[in-house]
């Protein structure tokens, strides 16, 4: 052996600058970045600083014949990765079908196929229903970055789409996931948009439905700004989070489900998109028809009834935009083939006596259980949802569909239904004489006699986030007064709960700054011109 | 010792229900975020458990008397943050005047204060002056997060800035970080708002209109999508990151400088933003006025030249979007008392014969050197606009501008200023006979005879940024024939120079797709409705 052909060993990797990209060795990075890809280099990989990136920039990772886009994080910590490795999190590692030591091609990304679509809509113009195809399949496979999500919501925000785009909105986002055929007629299904504390119908609507034998699929969201959503508050009750195949199972064997929707795939773009929103308290009309219907598409629903709450601290504040907002929701969905019926109801305070997971499930179960203490105001709500979803079915005549849905629930047979549903999904320990609720407590009184003129459906859903609700399901407000009831200076208006001394301080003081109630003249009682 | 006070060790940290909030120990993360704070906590972590944190919600994080916002990434790796660990970037503590093993204190971070005024933005509402001021000012401070910058700039985007508002804008921009005052009543600078590569105009204009005696603290940028900025190319033959005391002593002592304006905190919230813009490719009249402007006025100018060139690929593409834009300018300048002199220029085609860092500078030098070899059109742009900013002076008569900086650039005046700031700013080895220029290179050529009856900005821009520049300061690209031109075809049309294959590879595969040149016959080449 001739001793010039003995290399030296080399420490640091160096990259010859003729030689082309090496590939890296996947590593997971235990960072959860939420739904953002991110790729982590070390800054002094050779790849790195051959091939000009920088921090933030996009770049196409492929291994197992995918590829998966990612924002750069340049780091400068060996631990996390080393010169030879590439980070990803767990989710891009499983987006990507790859996992810890396999190795992965990284280049500068092209920009996702949409974007320049996105760029005609940021300059004000109008676009197709191809281009909104383009966009929600780049936003579904986490092609956009987050900067790019929030030039979308915004650039769509308000009177930017026309209601033609919505509807193009409406259809590319059903498309972008899973679709259900039950193969049947009528699938039914009832929404509302949301903004009134305690309002869980749907707990109520979907057994006496299903009792009906109406099919009716119902998946939930989790609380976004909410103190619960359905699926937290059914979470109490029994197991949400069920596979598709769990969930069609049921749904065929009890005509009716109460499942979370995150695992059914339906609307994908939709969760990406409300990650956006939600910081930026956006929800233009259009956003809104788009996720709500696009999700009751592509599950299959064929009918649908949508609660539109209206009131002084409701999402709709006046009767014009209530019919502005039934409109566009109408059109969109005659344009979709499904059958639409609007209902605007009073969105004046909450809705039950409880608010937070445990709470809300008391009070649905009182209501089920036809229990004394049942809040008269949710059944009243449920019985006349539920009322004109089972006017849906052909032999129904219009107006009988209340009766109907109260004989079911005084006869027990709705209660019937949710335990099997319940037991379906697998059933969870709770007793509504004794519910666990958060051990700390907090009442909150009325400084002044009167009767209660307003109750602030933002604050005292800002007060029981605050306690902890939904993240600690037995966090939230029990209310002892609703509208126009008489109340006596020091008398309890609602009863705070919490499961952490931090955050029933947090409540305190944002019940200290304002109760959420006001009190004043009888005469004072703002007047529900709806329906129901 | 009585047996039973003894505890046993606890390995795994737990929370008492009732304590209060812990401090936790800061770990700098060596993970660079760009412009966006980030917070790293284990998903363990007994704050975290507590407070119902969320990831990517927003956190404030205090030590030391200060506080910062950042962004919360959830962390399962005890080897990035331990569980009574809070890891920040080395930024984050930087602004947080901190370091590794002080403690801190995490809460739920409140919105920014002028969150109120971009929700009102997004809901179509005008700002006033106050709104302007409490956005810039949280943005300058990095309380927005990646996702709020977006928005602001896309409903900041267009027409939804009234002239007014830009003003407004402008003046919170201008105020949002350190001011020069230069104390002397004339002060002049000049800019171009960019988009034609080889445009180094400032590095001929500074040391011409010093030479005269003129105040010129020109700072400059770096390129953010072009194959150079002014600051780069200057970097080639000086030391452009200079102090603030010492870059204040250089235009006092020269009446002159060319730095790179970064150390010098001018319009920060700018800085910002552009992270967000550049990504989302905007570049509304709005946004680039306030842009300009703000940094002029904090650089404490009196008198600035624009530079607005005009072109079928240029930034602007016809007159009356110049004159608009103009007109924009203009009504600002007045208002920040800024005296403002718009120049159109021919922006039809690349200035100079070098495209990035190296070769421009070998232009510059050689229009210095009143080297034969001197690009003519970047000699006389030079020249008009250097002429226009000397008879801002009050003892020059109009028209008589171009004549005195003519002079001083063949006197040989303008080179021993400009070597005189280069020794200042601390000169690096630079010789414009033999550059150093990337050793890979590659011929374009004509493809067909005739005459060059157009050069794509942006194809050049965009072939000379994949060749490396300006990254690789010797990458880019050598034109060797320019608008009007007769071309044989074989004959070269520029020779591309890189650092590395790859690059080159990239290079090459755009120019195969588009060389950026058009030939025609003489009768198709543009004319240019400019003043120069």
């Amino acid at each position: 052996m001739r001793k010039d052909t003995v290399k030296p060993p080399r420490s640091v990797p160096t990259r010859d600058p003729d030689s082309t990209p090496s590939t890296l060795v996947l590593r997971r990075v235990l960072i959860d970045t939420y739904h953002e890809n991110v790729a982590y280099l070390h800054r002094d990989c050779a790849v790195y600083r051959a091939e000009g990136f920088r921090a933030l920039s996009k770049v196409e990772i492929r291994a197992n014949g995918r590829s998966i886009l990612a924002s750069l994080n340049v780091v400068d910590d060996s631990n996390i990765v080393a010169c030879d490795q590439l980070g990803l999190s767990k989710a891009a590692l499983t987006q990507l079908g790859a996992k810890n030591g396999d190795t992965a091609v990284i280049s500068q990304a092209e920009a996702p196929e949409s974007i320049g679509a996105l760029h005609r809509k940021l300059a004000g113009e109008r676009l197709n229903l191809d281009d909104f195809h383009a966009i929600v399949r780049d936003i579904a496979a986490h092609r956009y970055s987050k900067i790019e999500l929030a030039a979308f919501v915004v650039a769509t925000n308000r009177d930017e789409l026309d209601r033609e785009e919505v509807y193009f909105l409406t259809e590319a986002m059903a498309a972008s996931g899973r679709k259900f055929d039950w193969h049947e007629h009528l699938v039914i299904d009832k929404h509302c948009i949301g903004g009134i504390p305690g309002n869980r119908t749907s707990m109520l609507v979907v057994p006496i439905v299903a009792a009906h034998g109406l099919l009716c699929p119902k998946t939930s969201s989790r609380a976004i700004t909410s103190p619960a959503g359905t699926a937290d508050t059914m979470e109490v009750l029994a197991n949400v989070e069920l596979p598709f195949e769990q969930l069609t199972k049921i749904v065929r064997e009890h005509r009716g489900c109460l499942a979370w929707g995150g695992t059914a795939d339906l609307s994908p773009a939709d969760d990406v998109l409300i990650a956006v929103e939600r910081p930026l308290a956006l929800d233009s009309p259009g956003q809104m028809v788009a996720s709500i219907l696009s999700k009751k598409i592509a599950a299959g629903s064929t009918h649908l009834v949508l609660d539109i709450p209206i009131g002084p601290t409701a999402k709709v504040r006046s009767m014009p935009d209530a019919q502005r907002l039934r409109r566009l929701f109408e059109y969109v969905a005659k344009r979709m083939n499904l059958s639409l019926d609007v209902v605007i109801t009073d969105g004046r305070q909450p809705v039950g006596n409880g608010v937070g997971p445990v709470l809300e499930a008391r009070d649905v179960m009182r209501v089920l259980q036809n229990d004394s203490r049942a809040p008269v105001d949710l059944r009243q709500k449920a019985l006349r949802l539920a009322g004109r979803l089972i006017e849906c079915s052909p032999d129904v005549r219009g107006g009988d569909g209340f009766a109907i849905a109260r004989d079911i629930l005084d006869s027990g047979r709705a209660l019937a239904k949710m335990n099997d549903i319940i037991a379906a999904q697998g059933q969870k320990p709770f007793d509504h004489n004794d519910p666990q609720l958060g051990a700390l407590t907090l009442d909150v009184q009325a400084n002044q006699s009167g009767v209660v003129t307003g109750i602030d459906n933002l604050q005292i859903a800002h007060v029981a986030r605050l306690a902890g609700a939904p993240k600690v399901s037995g966090a939230g407000l029990d209310l002892f007064r609703k509208l126009g009831d008489c109340v006596t200076a020091g008398d309890t208006l609602y009863r705070v709960h919490a499961g952490f001394r931090s955050d029933l301080e947090f409540a305190r003081q944002a019940c200290t700054k304002h109760t959420g109630y006001t009190i004043g003249q009888a005469e004072d009682v703002p007047h529900a011109f709806v329906e129901f």
